[in-house]
């Protein structure tokens, strides 16, 4: 059975993982036999929003938040371990550009957290596959730089911060994905253009059949 | 386009709504063309629980959580109008049996919210069609009563709790669902018996195709 790592990033669209995205993920990953093993960035405390109405609601911690959509079975990205596993993902929603990244502050001269840093690179050292969705890509444009081709769907303000960042950013539907063949990164645009879950399914559900089959 | 209403009682399996099941069901419904609307009880304060290592976590509010599941579309429970809607789904999670009733501290002597009670017996009086994932048959049972053939599983405790409320339980596994044809009340299983979104798929994704081709 081959094992896949989610990274999250909390647990809700507005300050943390995009919660259809990443249940679509992972029935997705389900259906083509994989185990998935989740992981989130321990001792970081995000600024919670009230999803309502936006409004601040106070700190809480990006792992036990995370750990709502995990069912308690989650792990600290830390002891991610490129080895063990076929891929890594990373789920889109707000939590990727402000947990996991400081992108959402700081656009292209944003800082990315050190676990998942060293997740990026210990991934493609491994020679393993890595898949970004939604917003998540930024993180890859950050850490691999390279001109590894990557989409974020086609907003035009993202797609030029992800040039900036020495990365080349391909347009693309919802239902579809770009695979970057030298680096084995994929990547799909989910919520940054999908209007209903059912594309997202299409797309990532595409994704990951060819991320797997290789 | 037909419209569904999905109840929502939190964010997180263990004091909200099962992620994966509300996930699961929207995509299901959405792939059938339905246009799904998110409800929630108003005003409902819960024991939060982190979900890596059970601790309490103070209060949090059922409608705000919920929104996080919902992206923010998301309205009081006491705002349904059962004219407006083909059908209401319940998801399960734990938020079930403590926020929308007590079942998970009173047993068959639970008491169910007003506005849950409510959006049941208007949705039954107005002749549309109910679904209940997972615990929240229980629900159905306290309201409806009468002989409602509902299923948990194959729970032998929650079944005859079923039971001792006047409704029937029938086993069922986690890719099926059983149907009360006299009340078009649906249940299936989901995580009282799945061992992966994958079961929890086929389940719902059998029971609503029933449900909306009607």
């Amino acid at each position: 059975m081959k094992k896949v790592a989610m990274v999250l990033s909390g647990c809700g669209v507005f300050d943390g993982s995009e919660i259809h995205e990443a249940v679509i993920a992972l029935l997705n990953l389900q259906m083509l036999g994989a185990q998935v093993c989740f992981f989130a960035p321990q001792g970081v405390a995000f600024d919670a929003v009230n999803h309502v109405d936006g409004a601040p609601e106070g700190k809480r911690d990006v792992l036990i938040e995370s750990a709502r959509i995990a069912r308690g079975n989650i792990s600290p990205l830390s002891a991610f371990d490129p080895q063990s596993f076929e891929a890594i993902v990373f789920v889109g929603g707000f939590g990727a550009a402000k947990n996991l990244c400081s992108f959402a502050f700081d656009g292209p001269e944003c800082t990315v957290n050190k676990d998942v840093e060293v997740a990026i690179k210990g991934a493609i050292a491994a020679g393993k596959k890595l898949a970004f969705m939604c917003i998540s890509p930024v993180i890859a444009a950050r850490v691999i730089s390279s001109g590894v081709k990557l989409t974020i769907g086609s907003d035009a303000k993202t797609a030029a911060a992800i040039e900036a960042m020495g990365a080349k950013h391909v347009d693309c539907p919802a239902d579809s994905f770009v695979e970057d063949e030298s680096f084995g990164v994929f990547s799909t645009p989910a919520y940054m253009l999908a209007k209903s879950t059912v594309e997202i399914d299409k797309g990532v559900g595409r994704m990951f059949a060819k991320m797997l089959s290789d």
